[in-house]
């Protein structure tokens, strides 16, 4: 029998001995393995963590000690050891494991995150909640390096450090965040790294640790000496220790008694203490090991095969958006491409080795990266910042204060628009839409075929202003018809029937058949692909208000303030006699599943389409 | 005649000599002192930046160098300086120079700035453009120590350091950005600047200099070993250099002499050169220099005394604010409160000195803001987060992914909410209803009444999730109908005439007089102050729906995804009869006036109002 299958909460981790935590490991990662293979999720980050989480639930006390881990993915071990081993197949399926922290799961997860670098300022607020209410626990964040490339970091870090409140933040450094790691502070760290004085420092601590007899008041005195040989030999070149942390490290991630007797020291301090903790990305897994960027992300192998939206030999929209900017950059000088650090995942890779020099990686930084493509549009640039919709969220202020308001070209490549599936609640693009159509002079694209797409990506070449292009994770069709019109007019036919349904995005996929089956009931209806969301066709508008006597809306994003609501405004102005329905995501979140369970759950089907216009016209008729 | 009148281009400058430069900058506070005291606007950090400009165009040859102003508004003298003195006088006024730089008002201005810390993304931006376009000009960024406290700065530095181009970055350190700076930074800085290293440094300078006899190669020359006492001195414990900046400083930002040297040295690097001046901001002007806060942002003489919405001794609404919450904090151990460096301007002043322990300054770090308060509320505690509409922008994605998926009962008391006057289209407060209308589980609120207001905070304290309180700068009226129904419901009277104005917040102040003069015109119309924008109140919706053929919304805010977009979409879907017409602020941003101003250009008007539902009345019996 494993290990851990006698671990049902965390407390029981403290009865093993050194050599049978090891065992745990092993067995923690296997298990790790097996279930991301299976089911999909993040692989080689979990796999970084497996002595360091078996460290704090040794030394801490779950849940009365509260561990906030950042960004989440992360957490797995985590959960295999705070009593959800029992449900761990269920990772990342409908109903099952969440693959990040979930308060609602288990209160061992104290913070739900899923967005990088919020780790610090939510383990300050509990640090406050704590000393106000005169409680007594730890509170504990744990970073990742690519948590420090995001500004949020610093803001929390440089407050934390002068409250001087008791914390502990360990940063889990693996030296890459999810593609190669960038920036200045990564060159910091990797001179910490490196640093000659730190090999000796890390021989002195096994010196210095070996003589210790046991753990407690010894080692405390023991690590008094201790600190003032690290001051010694690292310190004085530490931004930390300037922001008012204490600076314990680097020490290796994967020896565990190391590990187990610095956290204890860190416990006993009563102000801020920065950890910092070598590990390595995929420790343990051979092929995660030697590429760890593949294996950050596992797509489930069975699930993989069995559906997807992408013909044979089609590219997916990332791969498109890829294969479209290296033709734009070929033809013209002035295109440059931005990622934060999802450089693979959006499709950028063979860009950025084709024009290294017209590639900008800055990290998990969309803040930055916003801003630094207007400043790119002012000096004669054309940016396009490719990024995942639910991170574009980190960046609205800058969309619309530096971006719009001057009226910048800067195009938005807005990868996994809509619903994403597996990754749950804090992945889903649905926010997009309501985000940028209330911001003056953006263009808003969501094209519903792949033509359509290398149309707006066309179209916003031209553009003098700013510019936004949606398109879901996997592919939207290839072919299109053979239709020339420009990618700002809605492709009306020339006869409309009453009844017409505005599709945008991949939403055609069930518009179009719904049309079919409504005509048949006797409901003449036509679909409408709508890729130019923003600024709307009125002459189509006003064709359609003429003609029609209902417009239902479908769109992959939030009901309020998305496209539906352009169109019902539009019309209550205009043509009050013209209805108006509105298909999109209702006042929620949406929680993981495959995509085809999501789209399913909040109700984006056929069915409903047709229910929606039959009951129209029923009302119509009773009227 | 003045030096001043003499320079029509900042080329004008070069020709002074030291002692007509003095004067010069005598000249520009005194310009300076004079316009604020009469239009209001930024007096003390103005007054701390007049050599530092100086030296700026000294060296530096705009519009072909960049310089870009972070928040910008430490630009007039710079504006005095490149063309626009003659009309200086406008400044902040309807059709006048603005109070922050403005690419349409001077090509000397290359990249507009509002919110802090964008200044150095803009750069790096710039940077690139250049190096890709093959030319040779230089860029220079300009922050205030209060840009370090927000993280984006730190996102660009970091990449910038990376990159190693060109680039000048000035810290204009005034050791307090708006309200005393807080945070571990401010910490460093301070020692750096208390450092004895730093005075028998700065006594270096200037014998080194003394011995120079004439700028050029000599003084290049005498600064690289200068160089080397400084890095000697000081820069082993610098951040900067180890994110890949050259250091430059702490330099007397007071003294033209040494500054325009060191820019003249910086210039000629090759790399990331960030150099730390120190200037006292109101500089030159004895009550700004005593108490700079209070003369941050100066309220015009004149017109403030002209018109107010405030009764004679009633608080305004952010001292409402700080009253509310005092009173809710003695009542009850879980309130605290929290402002990103606004704590006068947002009425916290009082709050702070009675409950220190209880009072939060995070500093310009919205995002840090409200993801801390979502960590106090997981430990408790009910935070309420003070800031203007325009800067909680920031924090868009803490909002939803922190707060709202969570379902925290963290409060916003959302200040200069609507029209905000003078500050330009950087300040105003309209998109906060399209932002939060979207999020699930957030409660909005926009009292029309200073009652309401209290009644709003007193649900807040009730309820389980977020919360957004949103109130205009000025007064609402403090009295209100004895009214006692709940905050949630709209208060709509037993019998309901064929037309409804649903009026949020100040607006009601333009649909009453409206729903009075329709009332005469034969067009009966009532008036109803809603207070809850979200949940919107589903009974009073249909009661208006039964009984009125139309309603109009009126809001302070965007018309795309604002409170008209939700009661449109909802009568759609239900009562598709009954039409909605909203008004609101068009696709459009909002420059700068005074209030009364800006009502009037944006079509919040009575007369507006009254012409709307006049005409919808016609329309109907047109039918």
């Amino acid at each position: 029998m494993r290990i851990l299958d006698h671990i049902e909460s965390p407390q029981d981790i403290k009865l093993l001995n050194e050599r049978e935590k090891y065992q745990l490991c092993d067995e923690l990662r296997e298990q790790v393995i097996q279930t991301v293979l299976q089911n999909g999720g993040h692989l080689a980050s979990n796999l970084g963590v497996v002595e360091l989480t078996v460290a704090l639930h040794t030394v801490f006390n779950c849940p009365q000690d509260k561990i906030i881990w950042d960004v989440g993915h992360q957490s797995y071990v985590h959960k295999l050891l705070t009593g959800r081993k029992a449900r761990f197949a269920s990772l990342r399926q409908q109903d099952g494991i969440s693959g990040f922290p979930k308060f609602e799961e288990s209160d061992c997860d104290c913070f739900n995150t899923g967005h990088s670098s919020t780790a610090i300022s939510a383990a300050l607020g509990l640090v406050h909640a704590r000393d106000l209410q005169k409680q007594n626990h730890h509170v504990i964040a744990v970073l990742g390096d690519g948590a420090l490339t995001g500004g949020m970091s610093y803001e929390a870090l440089s407050d934390a450090g002068f409250h001087q409140s008791r914390l502990i933040v360990i940063l889990n450094d693996n030296a890459m965040s999810i593609s190669e790691n960038v920036g200045g502070m990564n060159m910091y760290l990797g001179r910490l790294r490196t640093n000659p004085k730190y090999m000796r420092f890390k021989r002195h601590v096994k010196r210095t640790l070996e003589h210790v007899p046991f753990i407690g008041k010894t080692l405390a005195h023991g690590t008094e000496k201790l600190k003032n040989r690290i001051k010694f030999f690292v310190l004085p070149r530490v931004f930390f220790e300037e922001l008012g942390f204490t600076y314990i490290g680097p020490l290796d991630g994967h020896d565990l008694v190391s590990m187990t007797e610095m956290l204890l020291h860190a416990s006993k301090m009563d102000h801020p203490v920065f950890l910092h903790v070598l590990t390595q990305k995929g420790r343990g897994y051979r092929p995660a090991e030697t590429n760890p960027e593949k294996y950050h992300g596992v797509a489930p192998h069975v699930i993989e095969q069995q559906k997807t939206d992408c013909a044979p030999a089609q590219p997916n929209n990332s791969a498109l958006t890829g294969q479209v900017l290296m033709e734009m950059a070929q033809q013209d000088a002035r295109v440059v491409a931005i990622t934060a650090a999802m450089c693979a995942g959006t499709g950028l890779d063979a860009y950025a080795k084709t024009f290294p020099d017209r590639f900008f990686d800055v990290g998990i930084a969309e803040q930055h990266a916003v801003t630094m493509a207007a400043g790119m549009a002012r000096g004669g640039l054309r940016p396009y910042f490719a990024v995942y919709s639910t991170f574009l969220q980190r960046a609205y202020d800058q969309l619309l204060h530096d971006v719009c308001l001057q009226n910048l070209p800067v195009t938005l490549c807005i990868d996994r628009a809509g619903l994403t599936g597996e990754d749950g609640d804090t992945h889903q693009g649905l926010f997009d839409l309501s985000m940028l159509l209330s911001m003056p002079r953006m263009h808003v694209f969501a094209p519903t075929t792949q033509q359509q797409m290398r149309q707006a990506f066309d179209a916003s070449l031209q553009m003098e202003g700013p510019c936004a292009i949606r398109y879901p994770k996997g592919c939207l069709p290839a072919c299109a018809e053979a239709d020339a019109c420009s990618i700002f007019q809605w492709p009306l036919p020339q006869l409309l029937p009453s009844y017409a349904i505005l599709a945008t995005g991949k939403t055609v996929s069930i518009a179009q058949p719904a049309a079919a089956q409504l005509n048949q009931k006797g409901v003449p209806t036509v679909c409408i692909p709508v890729a130019c969301v923003k600024p709307m066709d009125v002459d189509a508008l006003q064709r359609l208000a003429q003609s029609c006597s209902c417009i239902l809306t479908v769109e992959e994003g939030m009901y309020n303030g998305g496209f539906g609501s352009s169109v019902a405004q539009w019309m209550q102005q205009h043509f009050p006699n013209c209805r108006v329905l509105n298909m999109a995501i209702a006042d929620q979140f949406v929680e993981q599943g495959t995509i085809a369970q999501q789209w399913e759950r909040v109700g984006l089907t056929v069915d409903v389409i047709v229910q929606q216009l039959m009951r129209a016209k029923e009302e119509k008729s009773g009227e």
